[in-house]
């Protein structure tokens, strides 16, 4: 049983890999061939009388790759008035640190073989999801990309969409300049053939695109339906950066996963905090307003058009992740980590029995 | 992070503390004070082609003792004929051993806190559940006690039986001699005090029998309608053993937990010998022959009489086992082996992170 750090997960996992992994997970989900567990919030009260605790789970297993995967969050809850609004925090309550992990399985002998961090591997998969939809969705001559977002995820994005097309120019925008200064600058020094520039305004970032990304921790919208121009590919990668108002301008827009359009959530009655919970934004609506809408795996599997014409207006909507990428980048990443003899051996023993249970 | 052995945990956990912290939880459970994380049977292909991967996942939150549990089995399943009839069967393909852990995290400060195998504490907390009902349904002079079975779970019962009532005298009968003969002369050594004798066969075993104690793998009923008698208690460990008319004619029916009945299969499409899982009799009925019933955290909290009268005739079915039970005994058997130094200690900082997710 191996475990590895984020930092291993960030050395091993390039964004090709990572996005080309996915395909093939995607195109296997499309035909019934992995197996998605769904996502199951579990909240309950913990210590602190402004807290609760949020324990996340999701899953799935990939036979090809003969791997079964979980993915945990563990979290401590609060609500901070921000400006006003109420903000959903997770409280670093672990000697000052978070709880994410992937637990993977051997789906050909059972053994747990390895349990890493989540948060290296989050962003990736992020990144690599909406570029395998840019890459299915956008032009092919596409060569102007506006990101809004500065952030962590940010990165994840521009990563990904320059794997799927050679972008000459990237334009930032977030609202606090400092923010998107350093992260245009980060991002020019590692891709010196691309011009890199942050901009002052949402306007000036989207004008003359050919891909919009949003990729912002926002709770209202993002994308404006004023961006709507022929030609343009537009995504998302929480479904409150993105109106029904847009969805509908669109030529076609594909979600990342449309059965299950949103977490289930397990709360133990007296849990406290759950008004500012909802306050927050985070909790969905009821119903699904995706349902419809065709899912990436069928993009990837050739089920569903992507775009039919030029001036065709497409937008994909990473509506809600999924623990099978954990499945398929986990596995992945666990191969190159035994190849390579990076991470820490734990003895395999410790995690099997001979008893029959 | 702790990580401990079987042989840690049945050296940590006694049964009379086993029982105590259940009967804690389930009160707490009955006033909406612990969380049940549902059981959900994920199952998708293995790699030889009679087998499938089955990977369950239950858990519980139970504020009171700050804990959060998660345990899963991670199985390849077998359905080989054994004289007609096809049993499931685990493989143990994990370097010849099984695959069943129990992950516990602090709601706290939402840390992994230990992990464990669960083949120790699945006894205990099987029999510590049947021990609960028995001291709450049974005559409080039963001194004779009949146990049909006679394999592991059998053993788990006895110890359980000993601690409600002071039992004088126990019969034990299961079909083959050899099994029967050597679990009375093991329980005999350990327990001087008591009579405890193999009969030959099961009217002999529940002639006068205060108590009867199912504790089989049996796909057929067990319990038969012509030993109600009155002021006799009976209780069994899994549905198969009890048919409805026995249940029909009792005075008060216990079961375990009757909002959820039985475990939700998430299943891939295209996984193989499912029909001979169906043949094997694992997978219940549809339907829930059990929700009217009232559960055993009501008798624990007193919401619903037990025994009114000597004469009565009462049984406890435990018709499925849940994840709360392995947050209840893991928090304690985790909080006695920090005390006692026992178990691995594994560094806390491979299993959080500087990263908010």
């Amino acid at each position: 049983m191996r475990v590895l750090s984020n930092d291993d997960v960030d050395l091993l996992l390039t964004m090709p890999e990572c996005i080309a992994e996915l395909e093939l997970m995607y195109a296997d989900y499309a035909d019934g061939r992995a197996l998605l567990v769904p996502r199951v919030d579990n909240l309950s009260p913990s210590t602190e009388p402004d807290s609760y605790y949020a324990f996340k789970q999701m899953g799935g297993a990939w036979p090809r790759k003969r791997v079964q995967a979980l993915r945990i969050n563990s979290d401590i809850i609060i609500h901070p008035l921000v400006e006003g609004k109420r903000r959903r925090v997770k409280r670093p309550r672990a000697n000052g640190r978070w709880v994410g992990l992937v637990f993977l399985f051997s789906s050909e002998s059972g053994a747990l073989i390895g349990i890493f961090p989540d948060g290296a591997m989050q962003r990736l998969r992020v990144g690599a999801t909406n570029g395998i939809a840019l890459k299915h969705l956008a032009r092919d001559d596409a060569r102007t990309l506006a990101i809004i977002g500065s952030g962590w995820q940010a990165g994840g994005q521009l990563m990904a969409a320059l794997v799927a097309r050679p972008f000459a120019r990237v334009r930032i925008f977030s609202p606090r300049a400092e923010s998107r200064e350093r992260f245009a600058a980060t991002a020019q020094a590692r891709h010196p053939g691309v011009d890199i520039r942050a901009v002052d305004n949402a306007e000036e970032c989207v004008a003359g695109a050919d891909v919009i990304m949003a990729a912002t921790s926002s709770l209202v919208r993002v994308l404006e339906p004023a961006w709507l121009k022929p030609g343009v590919h537009l995504s998302c990668i929480k479904t409150q950066e993105v109106e029904q108002t847009l969805l509908d301008g669109c030529d076609r827009v594909v979600v990342h996963v449309s059965a299950q359009p949103k977490q289930f959530d397990n709360v133990m009655a007296n849990t406290p905090n759950l008004a500012a919970e909802r306050e927050s934004g985070w909790w969905n609506a009821p119903g699904n307003r995706f349902a419809e809408y065709p899912e990436l795996a069928q993009l990837v599997a050739g089920r569903v058009a992507g775009r039919s014409r030029r001036e065709d207006i497409t937008c994909f909507v990473n509506n809600i992740g999924v623990g099978l990428q954990f499945a398929a980048v986990g596995a992945l990443v666990l191969a190159k980590a035994v190849a390579a003899g990076l991470g820490h051996e734990v003895p395999d023993e410790w995690f099997s029995e001979d008893v029959h249970p």
